[in-house]
């Protein structure tokens, strides 16, 4: 998995048929600093994330193990929104703090 | 997933026996900006995508999740058009705007 | 899915048993544009290229879905061979052409 | 797989229900050499890993084939703690030397 | 598949169950010139390769296709040792030649 900042959304309405009703979100990845720069990814959301949370997402076949993505043609899942995380024993990132 | 641009498309007669029929797009990876840069892919067409549209596409085991792709030598497969989308609260692109 | 050129081939007699009779290619992976420079990668052949001809290879789970790779401990295989490809109305590459 | 060192973990309250009671870690990903450098990766704690240790972590649907993994949202698992390796015959990390 | 050059292996006596007496090998992944300098990966040991030996290793799902590795939390395996390669008609590498 890695860390991600909700940055938007993606709207299709052409599309395989499976995909309908899912909310298509667009990621920005996090290093452990909390910094973006690691690239982007379009992710379903699976647990209602908004606009500005850390999130965590799985890539790959483990993004089908939601009740939501199960076998339908998608690579990412937004699984978790994260409210703090360390490293080396410091605080990088609690949710509500000023970022 | 990630977000393309599709660029063209690939002619090839000689092929796994299950490949007949598909269509096979050539793929310019795009940011959030809207802007290519991340390399490229060769991805089957479940969604009738046309030159020069935005589209969402799915890599690995995912892409075999359609009926055109399903059991067949395929990693990467076009599922949805994309109509817009946003960054941050700004609409980064829309379909049928000049580009 | 990527293009690739055929580079050339590699031996080994030392293997697992269910690799036996596979032939394996080393292919340069290719741009649009038809140059090398997206490093390189081993692959089965499912279709009989031969060397210097463009394909397309599949790659993870994906490269198992053919008769020859079924339960394998393949992650690649060649799939198609390249006929000609095109990018924003221009063809690219076209085999026979000189190159 | 791959070398890591443990970084720290992360929180996160809201998240796929099949997720609950798993320990989440932050991986710095490490080279031979036993330096950093090589990205981050959130990864689920498979063996009681402490904040420091280097470990081994296994990416993809193989990530999912553990007791505590299986048909999870997870693509990434700690899966064994490492006590030393080595490098052309040279020890390069042996758990519990000066780091 | 890649290239790659055993470089040395792995102890973790803390682990996954089902990884019990599985060898663990460094692997110095190598292009066509059979120069090293495309990262390392830890890979399963699936024929008895030494230390020095050019090998093919599979990642992903691939990597739980050998009868050691089934259903196991592994995603890259040593399922090949390098007799020789070619490259645009000249050998590049042949086991037992001064390296």
């Amino acid at each position: 998995m890695n860390l991600a900042k909700v940055l938007g959304s993606v709207v299709a309405t052409r599309k395989e048929e499976s995909l309908e009703g899912l909310k298509l979100l667009v990621l920005g990845i996090a290093g452990p600093d909390g910094k973006l720069g690691g690239g982007s990814v379009i992710a379903v959301d699976a647990v209602g994330a908004g606009e500005g949370e850390f999130v965590l997402y799985a890539s790959g076949s483990s993004a089908r193990q939601t009740r939501l993505t199960d076998c339908k043609p998608v690579d990412a899942v937004v699984m978790a929104i994260v409210d703090s995380w360390d490293v080396e024993g410091e605080v990088r990132y609690r949710k509500g703090d000023t970022e």
